[in-house]
């Protein structure tokens, strides 16, 4: 911290990513990636000639995507809007949406970059906390004059609730932006997008870093009333309006497009994942309903901060949170059949070792 | 605008980018890009290995980029932050040396992105008049408690002021940052580097946009002391921590290897800068002294405004500001020599039309 640093921005607390080692010597399973490589369109899309008109500013407005993305969601240009990842979506969303008089509020586990984005905006956060087994009850938001952001469903537990809950928190306040964070909504989730076309307060955040493999390209967006989106768009205008590369947008349009892909991955991991929670739970371990493409784990005797650091003595990266009520359990992401035996081999090793 | 919007972001003034057609019909002067596509080697770079590896999150870091700027600039990885753009970075520097009594200080006529950030988070800007001929004086500036910062070349006239006068701000009150943006320094201009080591105040922003033809990569950097590059990374880690996706890691580092190819790109335009300059004042125009990539014309008779209507509705596409002591000014992009070629013809034809 320098000298120069504001007051406002020393009592900022950074997010802390999960460990992304370049060296690509590990069995990777901390960052909820997809285990397969975008769908081959992406690699056609990025041609050479698209890649030689970089010298050209993309589409701050990125049209053709936003137009791929109006089809297959059968929405309309007005209800969408891009983000350099789906965090960036949800940065701008606080800043347009909470302040002075109008708190934030969101689960006390739940994905660790709200509280951070709180901080930056110097917001009133209302923290809520879960109910038993991690279990997000709508009531205790009921009665909230806050925005409202929920993760649906749960990182880091997978656990999901009904839109029907979402439809009454919607209901209940018209006035109250309630955010929903589908980042993990493609392995078996139930959208809110249905909900779209008949709730003005509705923001949906989605992302194609997990279900169309493109953490790497960094394209989110979000879903929303008109006038939603054109707040949200007000503050990309007011930050960085060229937020998406041209390669990006051309990976994205070709991400959408390829819809057989889509379901064969999504479909590969939700499969995956039926297999994977068997497995540990034949090895003690108690799992979290997850529809995620991760799953949230404990296990009956080993400490999850030991199993973690052994894990990762063993080349098999999982995420594990320093953090209260959920430091005896382990977030394991559902990589592929492959990746997940592995992991099955190591834990039989390790625990066979107690 | 909803009803949703907080107070605080219904007073924005969202920054209005140059005119991006997506059909390219047009001769494009008007956002200052390279009319040369990236090195050969950023083709290279972007392999098919690389896009399929997309599904994984790029290093946060950038290690590999920050690598290859430390040994072209003779510099220390702590002394270079990246960024989504230099847009980004500027962004950033923003939040973390201005806010609550330490207001922002900028010309009067400069980047119009300053003042939007300024509102973006509820700055007080001292906004500082350029003298005659749109000369910057540092004397202007040298008694303000504020964080400065200076687009030198300023845009949108090219102008630059010597670094000696730079220095003379940074040692008046070496408590006080001061942003130089570089945007524009690689044709001609003197940039500010040798005084990085020396002054812990100072903060250099460059982009990867103009000079090495990646505008469609989003490519900038921060390049500072220790202490104020890990205040801006603090801003990063706060907001958007994978703000640069793999591909762009991959071009940058590509573009910064091909000294060559930089070379030969930012000569050219140089030489097209010299002739075109040349050009046009044997047309009637008077033409600000530019080191950027750009120049800035006024014409003796013509309005500028009626230049810019007519030259866009013959194919040409320049930039018209609608704002006082500028407008009566066109900025118009240093091309190719075929393009320039096209300009002076078609303002050849409009001018005898009179």
């Amino acid at each position: 911290m320098s000298r120069f640093l504001t007051a406002e921005a020393s009592i900022l607390s950074p997010y802390t990513p999960g460990e992304q080692p370049q060296d690509q010597q590990y069995v990777k399973l901390n960052t909820n990636e997809s285990p397969f490589p975008p769908s081959p369109r992406v690699v056609k899309a990025i041609s050479k000639g698209e890649i030689q008109r970089l010298n050209l500013y993309p589409d701050p407005d990125c049209t053709k995507l936003v137009t791929a993305l109006a089809n297959y969601y059968d929405l309309k240009s007005e209800n969408i809007v891009l983000g350099n990842g789906s965090d960036e979506i949800l940065a701008f969303a606080f800043r347009a949406f909470c302040g002075k008089g109008k708190p934030v509020a969101y689960s006390d586990i739940t994905y660790g970059f709200y509280k951070v984005w709180a901080k930056l905006y110097d917001l009133e956060s209302i923290v809520v906390p879960l109910r038993d087994g991690f279990e997000l009850n709508v009531d205790d938001y009921m009665d909230l004059d806050a925005t409202i952001v929920i993760a649906n469903p749960n990182a880091p537990t997978g656990r999901q609730i009904p839109i029907a809950d979402i439809q009454r928190l919607l209901e209940k306040d018209p006035d109250r932006v309630v955010i929903v964070d589908e980042a993990y909504i493609d392995f078996g989730g139930e959208s809110c997008l249905p909900l779209l076309y008949r709730y003005d307060n509705l923001l949906i955040v989605q992302t194609m870093s997990k279900s169309r493999s493109l953490a790497g390209g960094r394209v989110g967006y979000g879903l929303g009333s008109p006038a939603l989106i054109s707040d949200i768009t007000r503050i990309k205008y007011s930050f960085n309006p060229y937020n998406l590369n041209r390669l990006s947008i051309a990976a994205g349009v070709a991400a959408v497009e390829d819809d057989t892909y889509f379901k064969a991955c999504t479909g590969s991991v939700m499969a995956v994942r039926s297999w994977t929670v068997s497995a540990l739970e034949e090895l003690g371990f108690t799992v979290v309903p997850s529809v995620a493409n991760f799953i949230f784990a404990t296990h009956d005797t080993k400490p999850a901060k030991e199993l973690y650091q052994t894990l990762k003595s063993e080349g098999v990266l999982v995420r594990w949170f320093d953090a209260p009520k959920i430091d005896n359990h382990c977030r394991i992401t559902i990589g592929s059949m492959e990746q997940m035996e592995i992991l099955v081999e190591t834990l039989e090793r390790i625990l066979e070792g107690e």
